[in-house]
């Protein structure tokens, strides 16, 4: 185990490139987690963990999480609270940090199941929501969901609203036109979600035989070329004022009536 | 219209402790409200506006909302950007706030109608999931949501993230007690909402004669007073990891739920 103290370790200016930029991210093929209990998420579901960065109150106060961590990782290094400040989105950091792999998780390298069931987010930008979802999938037991576009997964604020979500659930980042292709080769119903009230019902529309379900941007909704690939469109019929359902509920109440059969 | 350039000045000091403070806001029967957009739905919404105050900029760029807002203030004055600050809860404030009367809405004021649907939240802490909670209640077209305890519906917080629904939902501020007296004159079922798998599931409840379904609070969930009141406990099925889905998301899909059929 090593000690940083400084700021400026190369290590330490590494991990705030990952966390602060999406594209650093993809060519480094490393993503930055931050707290406790997120980078044991990571570690338990077999992310491999490159570096783990503590403090010395973090080891006294999140001893039990550490220990889950400590197996996996390849380096380890206790640093300064000055430094800990530096690698931290918030104010008063819990002091556990680490750096990982991004996994394979292509289009390519993601199967859709005959009759299983999935949401695509097609540039999603907030990154609470894009967290939320993935809660969501997983709570609800989906089977998959498909990035495409807009704020990437191991966007720290997303991991956040992730609750490890992301480690566990089946997850891919591709394209529509890929997404597209693979629905048609498993045989899976492709639909994307509309405010239109004349668009199918989401409760007069068939989930027994597997279903892809793609939710757009928050202004803008989703693509054009999406609409062009996609078998029909979808909707939630609304009583109220349907233009203020936020993005994470419309998509939780999406995935509930697609497994809502199953439950 | 009156200029205000001191941060020490008697209105700013009092619209400041009704954003901070619940009991600030009970004692004067008053509250906080911040930003163009939630001002003017306040003013739009029939809310009684005591004060409003705004900056030259935020006129020449809020001057639409503002519009909207004058015709009801009673009071208005133009703020310095340093009162802005001192006021705002946020690091760059819009510069539009104003100080409202709460309207009266005891549950004795609060009318459960035959055959209506409504959603309780029961010592719920964090506002924005209060607020979330009513934006999708709105939405849904729910016939009113009463609040018991945790945090209040005049929380800053909360007014934000309710994106003004608080305004136009049919809603109320009350005790578990008053809510189960109010259902049974009422003749409207009622129901507790836990993750006990054993509860009735959602799917298999009959809401088409109206129904009220009490969530609890984030950890704890609904209190004993609230199930020993009750008729019966409700869940919703899960095949995946039930324990992360979040409190606004589960009302969410419980709202959803209730009014799908009549959707």
């Amino acid at each position: 185990m090593e000690n940083i103290t400084s700021k400026n370790n190369d290590k330490i200016k590494l991990a705030v490139s990952l966390r602060d930029s999406a594209s650093q991210r993809k060519k480094h093929g490393m993503f930055f987690a931050e707290g406790a209990r997120l980078c044991q998420d990571a570690a338990l579901s077999g992310i491999d963990i490159l570096q783990l960065f503590f403090t010395r109150k973090a080891e006294e106060k999140f001893g039990g999480y550490l220990n889950g961590i400590l197996p996996s990782a390849r380096e380890v290094y206790i640093i300064s609270d000055e430094v800990s400040l530096k690698l931290s989105d918030t104010l008063s950091p819990q002091g556990v940090f680490c750096v990982c792999r991004i996994p394979d998780n292509d289009i390519s390298d993601f199967t859709l199941v005959p009759g299983g069931k999935y949401i695509v987010l097609e540039n999603v930008q907030d990154p609470s929501n894009t967290g939320a979802v993935s809660r969501t999938a997983e709570a609800l037991g989906l089977d998959g969901m498909i990035v495409c576009g807009g704020c990437d997964i191991y966007n720290p604020k997303a991991l956040r609203a992730s609750m490890g979500a992301f480690f566990r659930l089946n997850i891919a980042q591709s394209s529509i036109r890929d997404v597209a292709a693979k629905a048609r080769e498993a045989g899976l119903p492709l639909a994307v979600s509309t405010p239109d009230p004349h668009a199918r019902k989401i409760t007069e529309t068939d989930f027994s035989k597997g279903f892809i379900c793609i939710t757009g941007n928050e202004g803008s909704g989703v693509s054009d070329e999406a609409k062009k690939l996609c078998d029909f469109e979808i909707t939630i019929p609304m009583a109220g004022r349907a233009e203020s359902l936020n993005a994470s509920t419309a998509s939780a109440i999406m995935i509930w009536e697609m497994v809502r059969h199953g439950a």
